[in-house]
């Protein structure tokens, strides 16, 4: 580690979607110091021009189904609309941003995911290879690296890969380089005991914690994976793991402040 | 300039659209030995989403307006669809591609177009400024710079801007680093005589030359604008500007080679 702070935000699709809210959290996004990147979701643009296109979504038992449409939709809508309108938003606010997929100087090398209990998911891909002297490169030269939830199998095809995993595998691969502090950002303050009590949140969950709160029906659903996520980075070797309002970015390096949910070992 | 050598190739449209030509034309860019950055054009998948999303093409006296519904169509087809098909491609052929639009690292800062004689262009951006700096460090770093036709005002938005113009500004900001051969690869051999004689190959082409092709209607249309780029491109310093078939983009450093138009002060 070379001591220095690398922050690495992770930012979900609901924020994308509202451009109050998306233009909030960029300007608190901008305004955070030293070295930092932003690994962005999709949001529902990618569902809603599938819809006006006449592309049906198809679920498997739940889980969505990535088609050779549906991967053209992704493509354009991750990789084109919402990266760089994100990208030409903070060239704006004079951070010196750059898009990228996986693919781009293969900065995520993924495995087409294979057949699961007969499931075939497409053109879905799992993180196997982070690039990491590239956004090191990137970080050293003053640029701020915005990732987009796409990645590539080596063999020409792009990928649909979760934005969650790719902040992890990301935060991980960069532990050598950097003191890397991961941020899950979303529109709750945290882990919350109750959804509409602000004043609830759930400051600190190691894993004893995190056990009895799934136990307590606390932590349900799309939490489970991201915590799972960010116990994953904790045991690589990332220094902190916070899930935090999007607008509260910059308060975590504040020990005044505790309304987020810090996750450690 | 440093004496050694980049070529920046330009790709137009009907390449892209082809799957079987674009494989082609990316089997000769990744063969291209050295340093190298590709210019890509849009292709007609713009137009076809537009127009199967119900977004009518605006034309005012034979321009194309770039109206809020198609900035948003071609920053998905451009700058997701086409740029990262290329990249992922040309990953799989071993060249460490990295795709990129104006607005990423601020690598071509433009001016909206103003009104001309009346008209609103809309989101149109005409280049006033090429981050040189950010494609030398990349280009060092061994990495091969895949351009999309966009590039932004500064102020958040992204702005549509002809390829011919893009490949035009980036090779004559290089050419305090590098020796810039400046390559316009399209379907034809060269500039034709006679489109149906592909013999008829005009090799040379300098202003004298230029006033005489004019005059006799050998080179009309898109091709002025071409060669206007050209010879602006030669004036700034550019070593060499071709215009080739883009299975012949190899051929050109090869000096019994002669199946193309070079165009030369």
């Amino acid at each position: 580690m070379s001591g220095e702070a690398l922050y690495i935000v992770k930012i979900g699709g609901a924020v994308i979607n509202d451009p109050e809210k998306l233009e909030a959290f960029l300007m608190s996004f901008a305004a955070l110091s030293g070295k930092k990147l932003l690994v962005h979701g999709g949001g529902r643009e990618a569902s809603q021009l599938a819809e006006t296109l006449g592309v049906k979504v198809k679920m498997i038992e739940g889980r969505r189904i990535t088609d050779d449409n549906t991967i053209r939709i992704v493509t354009m809508v991750y990789g084109g609309l919402v990266n760089k309108r994100i990208v030409a938003n903070l060239q704006a606010k004079g951070c010196s941003a750059i898009g990228l997929t996986g693919a781009d100087g293969n900065l995520i090398l993924s495995n087409k995911r294979p057949l699961k209990n007969g499931i075939d998911y497409g053109w879905v891909g799992d993180p196997i290879k982070v690039n990491d002297q590239l956004i090191q490169t990137l970080l050293e030269g003053d640029v701020t690296p915005i990732i987009a939830p796409l990645t590539h199998d080596g063999e020409g095809h792009v990928l649909n890969t979760n934005a969650d995993t790719i902040a992890n595998v990301i935060a991980s691969s960069m532990v050598d380089h950097y003191d890397v502090n991961l941020v899950y950002a979303f529109e709750l303050p945290g882990v919350m005991r109750d959804v509409n009590d602000s004043e609830s949140v759930v400051n600190h969950i190691d894993p004893s914690k995190y056990t009895e709160l799934k136990t307590s029906g606390v932590v349900v659903e799309g939490m489970i994976p991201k915590l799972d996520n960010a116990f994953e980075a904790i045991n690589a070797g990332v220094k902190s793991v916070c899930i935090a309002h999007y607008t509260n970015i910059g308060k975590i390096s504040d020990n005044s402040f505790d309304g987020y949910t810090r996750v450690t070992k």
